[in-house]
């Protein structure tokens, strides 16, 4: 199996990262404006990626898998592109110095394909967002997201 | 044996992503502003990175092991963080549409440790100044780069 991982700080308290990754509020302020569904764990939570003239993009369904206060966020992509189905997405958080450290995964995929090179790009460009949400209140979620090549 | 593998458009020839990858003054003005050695196939070129005040943070020697112009560059780590020695980085050129694709990769690591981590968020962080510099002229060379986490 082949595994994304990326590890980025943020200048904030963990219950503010945390926040910002377990709340359909927060979702919204860094991955993709159109997310909605059940952010509880068993719940379903819909993105959906569309160009800034409304076209969808993309969409996955991801089911929360596990959701530990202020350490853990935990979801399998149960709907999505082919590649992802069955993937799973995982954030682990602590607190060192001033900083709250993420460990982000993109776990399980079946094979490294180009792909998945192009995603481990654009999940290191929304975590650049996802920092920017919570340590300036502003971040670049879809449509503003920060396009890295010519597929997205 | 685990990859970093990281997909980026460049809006520009590939002979001019080309010449950022395979030459000194090239990669000076993307990875690191302190860089020396022979640019040539079988050639050693360090990579020094340093603090603002000048304090080495790391360094690195790569042999280079593969040009071929506009398409491949291939280095092998002989000298740097003990994770690092005896992995390749890969540069895949090809020109899509009004880019130059890059796949780049970072291969052969011995195990997914949180240095691994670190090490992809911070390729993709260089990768985005490597296309500032070829777009615009100007990147964020260490010490200069944008720091991600509390290790660098």
């Amino acid at each position: 199996m082949v595994d994304i991982i990326h590890r980025i700080g943020i200048k904030s308290p963990s219950t503010e990262v945390y926040k910002a990754l377990s709340t359909i509020n927060g979702l919204a302020h860094w991955w993709t404006e159109d997310v909605s569904g059940n952010e509880k764990i068993g719940g379903k939570i819909e993105f959906t990626f569309r160009t800034k003239a409304g076209d969808i993009l993309g969409k996955m369904i991801m089911e929360v898998k596990e959701l530990k206060p202020d350490t853990d966020v935990r979801w399998r992509c149960i709907e999505g592109p082919d590649e992802w189905v069955g993937t799973d997405i995982t954030y682990q958080l602590s607190q060192q110095e001033d900083q709250t450290i993420i460990i982000f995964g993109h776990r399980n995929w079946r094979e490294a394909v180009e792909f998945t090179a192009h995603c481990s790009m654009k999940w290191a460009v929304f975590l650049l967002s996802l920092r920017e949400y919570v340590e300036t209140g502003k971040g670049k979620p879809s449509p503003n997201d920060l396009k890295i090549d010519n597929w997205n």
